[in-house]
């Protein structure tokens, strides 16, 4: 956690967020107004919170990994837009939106640093987005060999998903591809695991998983994924050696 | 800064890095050995890095942002790979990835919200990549509907880049498309804007830069720019009226 993130929640007089994230955070938000609420209810939790602030408190609305990530923050201001609220002035709500590290950061860390090219970070959930879209961005990121990240693996509702996702990314990359499996990222646990393409399916991965597809040029050494900047494609014989 | 790369800098005993980046944590890295070098000497930051270490200290190697995104945490491991390193056991290198929050995050949290569904990173420098890759990531990651995250789009040698960019992004999406410009993200510095896609070749632009190109339904509403996660299209009626 950012020292920014610290001091956001300590400034706070009331906490919204998902149960378990505010869970995470109950050493410093002791002593609070807490509102937690299930998994899919965000947009009650970011009503909520906008409702907390026009009464006139400071309210932390509180997001795992990063709030702009596939989060909480855009839910404030959809809200925000479709109530017609303005965001300034005397009357207006403030909204300071607090970057965080997103899970992708976190994963790609504990993996080594598949991140280091250019990447895609795709959600396979359908529960927002019409499946067709989904599959149309999968093709498109696995031809132009973009490092690919997959959020939302996997539910109990949505088994079939990921099986699809890896099937159109192997399209155009090979079943060798080396892939990032995490879970549960830097908290409680924990577990990381580096497969092959082919063998991604089959793997345990729910939705706090984060599954990372290598590209052309990834590659394992010593257990870790690394996604090469191409420094040793560019001076390589120089190095070699020591 | 997060508490696990202050934790980090104060275990240090040795801090490597670009200049500018060691000089904005020189108050956590009072009294260490300090090893400075120019932006371009990644390879030679982290051979020393690497050397050090092998001498047996430990030692901090900053990135601006997060260490594993377009940064120096892969650079170490290709070298690890080139030199046939371990990275385990009692003669191996140990190391670790600190994540942080990477620039697109920052810059994502100044705009508003706009990395808040599936988003491709592309960096426009060609020093490593040849310019007909970036090319096709570019195509692909505009026709597929990606928010598309611009890294490194303009230096002193590199000017021409980022227009041919729009371009071919435009061939997808329309020029009004809602496009954020920041600069310096929470640095001495820093600059953030909203502008139309058709105008953002002509704004001030620099290696310090992220642009974020929005997708086809990323709306400005007071200022801030949101990519929807698709909350007010599945559920909208009811949530319009307060």
């Amino acid at each position: 956690m950012t020292g920014d993130a610290k001091a956001a929640l300590a400034a706070a007089e009331a906490v919204v967020g998902y149960k378990m994230y505010v869970e995470l955070v109950k050493d410093l938000v002791a002593g609070k107004e807490l509102f937690t609420s299930p998994m899919t209810k965000e947009l009650d939790r970011a009503a909520l919170a906008v409702e907390l602030a026009r009464a006139g408190k400071t309210v932390a609305l509180v997001s795992g990994g990063d709030p702009g990530v596939y989060a909480m923050a855009p839910v404030v201001f959809e809200l925000a837009r479709a109530r017609g609220l303005s965001l300034g002035g005397p009357d207006g709500l403030a909204v300071e939106v607090v970057p965080g590290v997103p899970a992708l950061s976190a994963a790609a860390a504990l993996l080594g640093a598949p991140l280091s090219h250019d990447f895609a970070s795709i959600s396979l959930s359908d529960r927002l987005t019409p499946w067709e879209i989904i599959e149309k961005r999968l093709a498109a990121a696995a031809e132009a060999d973009f490092v690919v990240v997959l959020y939302n693996p996997r539910s109990k509702t949505r088994d079939w998903q990921l099986g699809r996702a890896v099937e159109i990314i192997g399209r155009h990359r090979s079943p060798e591809t080396p892939t990032g499996i995490v879970s549960r990222a830097m908290r409680p646990g924990e577990t990381v695991a580096v497969v092959e393409l082919g063998r991604v399916a089959a793997a345990a991965v729910d939705m706090q998983t984060i599954v990372i597809v290598g590209n052309s040029h990834s590659f394992v050494h010593q257990g870790r994924l690394v996604t090469p900047r191409g420094y040793m494609d560019k001076y390589g014989p120089d190095w070699r050696a020591e």
